[in-house]
């Protein structure tokens, strides 16, 4: 979460709310809405998973029109698995809303996180919404975000402001996600508002490009949930000179909402299911940036590297392990490995030496690893958590 | 490890021994010898990784020959990431063996495991070769699978008998690793000891075979190690006629061979570290048998998977998110999910009804999970660990 105060959550033109309806059987809020005052220009990006929940079926063609109106978002149940019925009820939740706010209904996202393979109790939700909608307020995206949280143990929010022209425009999102995925399967989602005015082709390809580059590089545990998804709002609230092709605000636009996305995406990785430690692994001096890739995930995703963080233990022998399996022909005298810029491993061996240091780096929260390639000039970066005694607490535990 | 009394563990022809030398500091033994009284036929695999020990290094260019009449390993440390010096080291290792015995020096072939990036104590297994080779003896198998152990819990050993014409043939295997790896990155090692007469070509394409159905479809954490080699060594003792092309004494021996593997890749998965539970995964109905092979080895690398069943939670939410992000095109509808024979998920939805049974089934130790995708007529059968505290435990142990 960002250090700024809740006030300035506030993206003019957007309302929000987050009630209590009924889903979570402990109390706590589970139902969130995101409303804007006219309909928004929208773009998103889903899983990719081959199995994937209702209400992602039911957004991947509402989101074709690229205009979207509201956002309303269950949490406790993931409406995944439910067959033809879940679809159903992706419907009967967006219409309760869409005739509730008088609005056309595929103007209305839907999605739901929260144990798979069970059905969606859509009388609770139909039976929430007089509250949700009359709870409607400027000042509501941090509720709205508290009712989508499900084992996440702190919001994940950040916004930052710029100006395009000479109006001031507001970038914010509000994100969950304990890990890529929590405990009974749930799900990413992120949304992001903002008061921008942008053209709907440049809006969708500045959103997927900045979403590769922050939440598609991280890593908690290699999982990829049926539920993900990504959506960007932009109500031109702000009356700026719309925002297209190549222009200099296009720029200062992108900037905006990559340090959002890189805010938000950071957040999930420190809240990722058992996570003690943050990993940033940059892999350097590839021949390709796919290359750089593949080793940073093989890196991210081996449990002995991710346990040898966990227990603060330098052990490069993992990762030129997790790196020399990728299959890449790596030169492996001219690769090196380095912890906060200390070199351990070069020339085929390792460095010796500066083990007390080393030591110092590896009790820190958060880590650099660079990976030196030897092999050329592209690079990738991602972070990854560590695999704690907690994680396997948290997944272990019994669905049934 | 067989039920079988350790007196079967002899192959005509062969002498083994082990014996402590100074390598491991606990006084276990660390040093074992397997020798053939006159030259074998010999083939080996080895790791694929790209960071490759000393030992694999020099062991490469010496099977070419296809002949070898001594094993050397020595357990406490692996040789690994020591450059040029690590090399000279293996050579050194070879040479005080092939010295003592009066033997070709390429017969030899060396093999390390234990702690990677330290200097390998040469002159210990000097001073303890006169030691090694005076105890040598027919009996000898089990004392030197002993001197080969790391973390393991247990000795890992397999011997079938059979007859080729007239003539009764043995094949005798011996593993170590618990796991892919151990904790300080260590190694998967296997011998098999054979006194069939093999032709030389047939041996190496029946034995990479063999070793592809069994220790190349296990998963204990997806890890591949730098020292990872499997020998097989061939004396013809036995006076068969020399099997080849496509007999059906191959046939025979064949089936031994994977009788012999199958047993020690699955003590290995048993023996993997923090193992409580071992998942016979087999993925049916797939186009290609490299669908099949991608899918089973995305669910037995899943961590929420692995957790789930380490838990004795029934998840399927977890295996169809494992399937469905792997990219192949699975029709969601098809798709078929067993315990134990026992459907969990079918036509895109959970099937209900059978909860107690299923919660009998996870809490067996070796479980079989049936995915069946629908999509064709291949398969694949994975033996994968389930992931425990104490996995987490041993791994998060410091190295330095």
């Amino acid at each position: 979460m960002s250090d700024e105060n809740i006030d300035s959550y506030v993206v003019p033109g957007f309302l929000a709310n987050g009630i209590h309806c009924g889903i979570k059987e402990d109390g706590r809020k589970d139902l969130a809405l995101i409303f804007s005052e006219k309909p928004a220009r929208a773009a998103a990006v889903f899983t990719t998973n081959r199995f994937k929940a209702a209400p992602v079926l039911l957004d991947m063609e509402r989101i074709k029109r690229g205009q979207a109106q509201a956002i309303l978002t269950n949490s406790g149940n993931a409406n995944a698995a439910n067959g033809p019925a879940g679809y159903n009820d992706a419907l009967a939740m967006s219409r309760a809303l869409s005739s509730k706010l008088d609005i056309r209904d595929d103007l209305v996202l839907v999605a739901s996180t929260g144990v798979i393979g069970r059905r969606l109790p859509v009388q609770k939700i139909e039976a929430g919404m007089a509250d949700l909608v009359a709870g409607l307020n400027a000042d509501g995206i941090p509720t709205a975000e508290e009712a989508m949280m499900t084992t996440d143990k702190f919001p994940k929010m950040a916004c930052r402001r710029g100006v395009c022209g000479s109006k001031e425009i507001t970038v914010c999102g509000i994100a969950k996600g304990a890990g890529m995925i929590e405990p009974h399967m749930a799900t990413l989602l992120t949304y992001v508002l903002t008061d921008a005015e942008v053209e709907g082709g440049t809006l969708s390809r500045v959103f997927r490009l900045a979403v590769d580059k922050t939440f598609n590089a991280v890593s908690v545990d290699g999982c990829m949930s049926t539920n993900d998804t990504a959506v960007i709002l932009a109500n031109g609230r702000a009356g700026n000179a719309v925002i297209k092709g190549r222009s200099r605000d296009l720029t200062r636009f992108r900037n905006l909402l990559m340090e959002v996305l890189a805010d938000l995406s950071q957040a999930v990785v420190r809240d990722g299911e058992g996570t003690t430690k943050v990993i940033e692994i940059v892999v350097e001096e590839a021949k390709s940036i796919g290359d750089a890739k593949k080793v940073a995930y093989a890196i991210a995703n081996s449990n002995l590297v991710k346990t040898a963080f966990f227990g603060g233990d330098p052990n490069w022998g993992r990762i030129i392990q997790a790196a020399g399996a990728t299959g890449i022909p790596l030169p492996v005298d001219s690769v090196g490995i380095y912890f906060e810029g200390i070199p351990v491993f070069l020339n085929g061996q390792g460095v010796y030496g500066q083990e007390q240091t080393v030591a110092e780096v590896m009790k820190k929260t958060s880590i650099r690893l660079n990976v030196k390639l030897g092999m050329g000039g592209k690079m990738f970066r991602l972070h990854a958590s560590d695999l704690s005694f907690e994680y396997v607490e948290i997944n272990a535990h019994y669905t049934t």
